[in-house]
This record gives structure tokens, C-alpha cells and sequence, in this order.
């Protein structure tokens, strides 16, 4: 698996930065959000004049052996389904996509289905306007198997192809650094993965498993008691399972001689719990985020489940925290939480559960609007204005 | 004065659209407050097929004898450089202007300072690029008076001079109409025009004054106390002044065999309050949105001070609120109770405070992304895709 060098944000230039917003042409701190937010991208590309290139946007597909659980309100073909509407420009995060100007890769993950017909041709892929791309769009063959195990009976996915999903994630942003990007969006599609998510939630951020678990895409009341009790169970038989196996014990001698003992404290069960319940699509996405953040790209951050991933990133390298942009707080429970743990302001709250990164796209105007602050705004003396504070 | 037949909005088309909405490809309401937003925009339109047309900004200027009271931290003659700015291109509203396509209209409705030199020649004005326009802009003079009276001691206009301020606010309306625009959006300049809109708020809201009152642009505590006692005696000064001239009596029979008793149901003295604390650039405001329900556009709202001004507008024709997306829910203390008073569910917030119309301008990017929803995204039909719910 690769590893990832990520520099804590250099924050050496932050004066100059703040005394540029500072002295724009508007009474201090009237431009709220988007003044953290210009600081914050200043910081991140080192610059007192950041500017947003080739905005790309992955879109990342995978199955989970847990829909078999009936704990989705979305069945399992809805995922392979829509990866191909995505091609042909009907889904929600095409049109957005279209609306900002983003470069939309759409990636078979880890699809039940065989999406083969869909794979571009090898070679250079076709370049295409972002506003108005040409559909079909491929989907790139990243698969790493059609589907992960059902977690309830045991491990989603083997260590290797756990590594594989992160290689995978991390080459995407490759790709996108290397066409010129320095801003990208990540954004899912997987029935069921609100549910791997919830249990990320709960092990990451120490709350308890019931107050991680919403209604997913739509399930009623009834339906939510038996999607807590499914993820229950499988987070016990997680719990057995690692005593078992020994996985996530330390193995440095220290941890041989208190053999038996179960560190908490000491992290590594849960990045044992990252392959144990995790996505491709979402494991992916955390391969993405950190060689983002290596790479020094912005993130932008969707609803609840990338959110899930960016917590599994920062847990693993907590310094590319300082390169995410969080565009939307949704109604799943607990998701607000998960924000609260990150110490992130999300930059909408529209009431959106879609996924795809739809919440995230709908924010871009919105961090363009801090680049175009801090680059297009008059200071006072330039704009020969009394200084009034 | 202009009169407004104002329709209230037909909502026999609802169900059609909902049921458009309903069937998109995704699950049931989880694109949350685009949903909302798609449906009230189709209903302005009577169509299942919106567009939004040539948007258009107004940013109207006026000064505030209140202003002589050190009620407010912007001084006085920001209001004007700030004016001269804009026709740089170097204020907020600038920059979201190119940013979102916005045609920005500047117009002298009341500022303390000669700004003929900005005038544009007489004729036509020459067209612009909204992304790119060639500075400087003109500002349109619209001037009713060189500011308003200080409201501390009498009105701060003339009943003639609300007339025609709301007259000219209803003809920019019409000329962005004429253009071809289908969505307007109102922005202000005017130093310790809180003042006002506190009083306003207070007033039609029926909430005490205190409550209504904030910092503005960056006041200290201190000054707060002191915005606040001045505000106090002015609407003592107001109660006393409405009971002397008798204004805001009922003038029918009724009225008069009453002489001498206070009607606060019947809102007429809510009405004379209008033009005793307005400014120009509020008064304009008014009856821009006024003429631009009438024309039956989309009236994008920004923070606390034009939110006073469509409450004003509201309470004058009931039928505008149909009409009327608020961008932006504000720091100002009351701004959120404004908007629930007008059961108004802001699109963003984001803690700007700086007028110009930059948060309704910062919201336009939600609204396009509601109207691409309902007219981009394919229904499950069209996207083949299991209906699952």
C-alpha cells in the first residue's frame, strides 16, 4: 500500500494573509464564512492569491454484501443502474457537475454488475467540456471486486484489497493533479453504505452505535429498529472477531507481553475496522483524500458517508484535515456530529441526501466566492474609502 | 403613487409538480430545500419547465439623517465613495455580480454627495457583459433628496417624496423586465440604514425594540446602548408626533367618531411609519419588489436590511411574499426573527454583514441548481432505474 507524506498546513504566511482580508474594502469580518474560507485556501496553496484550477470530480461506485441484510432502503441494483445513467448525464451530480465546470470521473469501485460495456477503450481518455460534456462518459474499471462480503458474518474486504481500493483512490487524484487540478470533490454511489458509514462513525468517534444510525436513503421507522439491529450485531461479531484473530493487538513486544489485553486507546482496532466494514467506494475515497492532501489539493467533503471517509483520513493522517472543505451538513443522524468531532463548518445545510457529492458540488460557488474576495476585492486605499475601524 | 395588482400565486399547477419532482431519479425529497425551491420557482412561472432569464442586480444608495446621531460605524460619506467604487468594479457586489452573471444597475436614490459626475449621458445605456462588464459603470440617478431628514426629531421624508421613491423603485423594476429579466435581486448602500430597518422590524413584526436592535456594521458595546436609546426616543417621538398630526387615524366615519383613540390593528400607522424611518435606497427597494411581483419575477431577498424591506412590502401587498427568495439569514440580532415572521427559510448562512445584496447574490447559485434539478435530472423512467419507493 502506498504512503502518504502530508505537511501539516505551513502557517508561516497567515498574518499577511488575515491583513490582506482585513483590509478589503468592507467593515471587519462582514464577510464571515468566506473570509475563513480564502484563509484557509490561502494557507493550503501558500499564496496570498489562491486560485481554483481544473475542478475534478470523482465519483466513486461500489456494492455491499450488508444490503444483503435488508438495512437499505435503496436496493442493490439502484447502484449499477445509476452508474450508467451517470454516463449518459441524467443523475444529480452530472447536472451539477455541468453547473460548476467539473471534470466528472465516474469509477467502478467495486460494482456488483458487469459494467465492462462501459470501460473506455485503453489510451488517453477523450477530453471533455465540463459544461457540456459529451455522453456517453466511460466509467473507469477500478474494480476490486463486485461487491464487498456481507460484514455481519465477518470482514468486508482482505487486508490486500483494502490496500488495492487505497492504491486505486490515490492514483484518481494522481490523475487529476496531473491534468492541472488543484481542487477535488469525491462523492459516492452504493446502496447501503450509510450503514458502514454509521459504524465508522461510532468506532472513530467513540458514540454510541445507536446515535450513528439514521433512515439512509428513506427507511421508515420500523426499518431503522432493524438496521440497529443488524449493525449491532455486526459490530459485536466484529468485537469477537478481532479478539480472535489478534488483529489490531500491538505487535511490538510490549503488546506480546500484555497479550491478551485490548488496547483501545491505541487505535489500531480501528483502522482494522476500516476494511472490516468498509466500501471499496469509500475506501477509495479515503486513498483519494490523502494523496489530495499530499499532492496539496483542496478537498471538498460531501454528506454522511464521505464524511465517514474524511474522519477514517484524518484518522489515519490527521494533518490533511487542514486541506478539507466540508460543503454541506445533511439530515442523517448523526452527521452533525461527525462535523462537530472534525471541528468543520459546513458551508451549506439544504437538506440534501442524495449523495453522489451533490452537497459538496452545490458549495463550490460558494469557495469560489472567497478566491474571488481575496484576489477581486478592493482594499481601502485602493478604493479611496475612509477607513472606519 | 403607483398602485400594484399583485397576484397571489396559482397554485393549480402544484401537483403536476410535485409529482415531476417526486419522480426524479432519486430518493423521495432528498434533494431538500431544492425541492422546495423548484417548486415555488415553477408556481412563479406557471410552467413544470423553468428558466431563469437575464438576472438582474439593483444596488441602491441612500444616506440616513439618523446617521448624525453616531448610531452607526460606517460613516456617512462611505455610503458615497462606496458608490463610486462599485463603478470600479471593486465592492463585493462586483465581484458576486461578474461571479454569478448578474447585469448590476447602481443607483443614486438618495446620497449625500454630488454623484453627477457618474451620471450616465442621456439615452440608452450601452449593454454590458454581466461576467466582464467595461468599467466604469454609470451610476443612474434617481436622487429624491441629498438623504433623509434625522428621524430622532420629525420624518425623515415627505409622504410626496415616499411616492416617488417608491415610483422609482417600481420603474427599475420595469426596465429589467423590459430587458428581459425574469429574477431580480436588491442590494443596499447606506451607512446606519439598521437604524431604520430596526425600527421597521420592530413595528410590523410587533416585536420590542430592543430585541429588533444590533451591532450594524461593527458597533461596540457601548455603542450599541447608545443606537439603542436613540432609537427608543425616536419611536417615542414617532408615537407622539402619529398622535398630533393624526396621522394614521381611520379618516373614515368610523375613524372620527373615535377621534382621539389609538387604532394599532388597523396598520395604517404602520404604513406612516414607512416614510417617518425609511431611507431612499429602502423606500426604492419596496417598490421594486412591489412592480416585480406585479411582473411576476423571482425577487431575490438579502440580509436584515432589505429583509425589512420586504416585510414592508408584504405588509403593503400581502400577495409579493409568493415572490420573494431569501438568500441569506445574517448575524444582525432579529434578522432570523424577520424571517420567521415571514416564514422565510434562508438559503444560506454563511455570517455575512455587508449589504449590497452580496448574500442574496452568494444564494444564486442554489436557485440555478433547483432549476436544473427539475429540468436536467431524468426520472426514473427515462434514467431506467428501479423505482424503490
Amino acid at each position: 500500500m502506498n504512503t502518504f507524506h502530508i505537511s501539516p498546513l505551513d502557517r508561516s504566511l497567515q498574518p499577511d494573509i488575515q491583513a490582506k482580508i482585513d483590509n478589503l474594502n468592507k467593515p471587519l469580518g462582514s464577510l464571515g464564512t468566506l473570509e475563513s474560507l480564502a484563509l484557509q485556501i490561502c494557507l493550503v496553496q501558500q499564496t496570498l492569491s489562491p486560485v481554483l484550477r481544473h475542478p475534478c470530480h470523482l465519483l466513486l461506485g461500489g456494492d455491499h454484501g450488508i444490503e444483503r441484510e435488508g438495512v437499505s432502503a435503496t436496493p442493490r441494483e439502484v447502484t449499477w443502474q445509476q452508474m450508467v445513467n451517470f454516463t449518459r448525464g441524467g443523475g444529480g451530480v452530472n447536472m451539477f457537475c455541468r453547473q460548476h465546470g467539473f471534470h466528472l470521473r465516474i469509477v467502478d469501485m467495486g460494482v456488483d454488475h458487469d459494467l465492462s460495456p462501459f470501460y473506455p477503450a485503453p489510451g488517453r481518455l477523450p477530453a471533455v467540456s465540463p459544461s457540456a460534456p459529451a455522453y456517453p462518459l466511460p466509467i473507469l474499471n477500478r474494480k476490486i471486486a463486485p461487491g464487498t462480503h456481507n460484514f455481519l458474518h465477518g470482514p468486508a474486504m482482505t487486508d490486500e484489497e483494502f490496500s488495492r481500493a487505497i492504491d486505486a483512490g490515490a492514483a484518481l487524484a494522481d490523475d487529476c493533479h496531473r491534468e492541472g487540478s488543484n481542487i477535488i470533490c469525491i462523492g459516492e454511489m452504493g446502496a447501503a453504505n450509510t450503514s458502514p458509514s454509521s459504524i465508522w462513525m461510532s468506532l472513530l468517534c467513540d458514540i454510541p452505535l445507536d446515535e450513528c444510525i439514521g433512515a439512509g436513503s428513506g427507511l421508515n421507522d420500523e426499518a431503522i429498529v432493524h438496521k440497529r439491529d443488524v449493525l449491532r450485531q455486526a459490530l459485536d461479531n466484529f468485537l469477537k472477531w478481532k479478539e480472535e484473530s489478534g488483529k489490531g493487538k500491538e505487535e511490538s513486544g510490549k503488546g506480546k507481553e500484555e497479550s491478551g489485553k485490548w488496547k483501545e486507546e491505541s487505535g489500531k482496532w480501528k483502522e482494522a475496522a476500516l476494511s472490516y466494514f468498509g466500501g471499496f467506494e469509500m475506501v477509495g475515497a479515503i486513498g483519494a483524500m490523502l494523496r489530495a492532501a499530499e499532492l496539496r489539493m483542496l478537498i471538498m467533503v460531501d454528506g454522511f458517508i464521505m464524511t465517514a471517509c474524511a474522519l477514517a483520513a484524518v484518522h489515519l493522517h490527521p494533518a490533511c484535515r487542514g486541506y478539507m472543505i466540508f460543503g454541506h451538513c445533511g439530515d442523517e443522524s448523526g452527521h452533525r456530529r461527525m462535523l462537530q468531532f472534525l471541528n468543520a463548518q459546513p458551508l451549506l445545510t439544504l437538506g440534501l441526501r442524495l449523495g453522489e457529492g451533490t452537497g459538496a458540488l452545490c458549495a463550490y460557488p460558494i469557495i469560489d466566492s472567497a478566491v474571488r474576495m481575496i484576489n477581486e476585492m478592493n482594499n481601502f486605499q485602493d478604493a479611496r474609502i475612509t477607513k472606519y475601524f
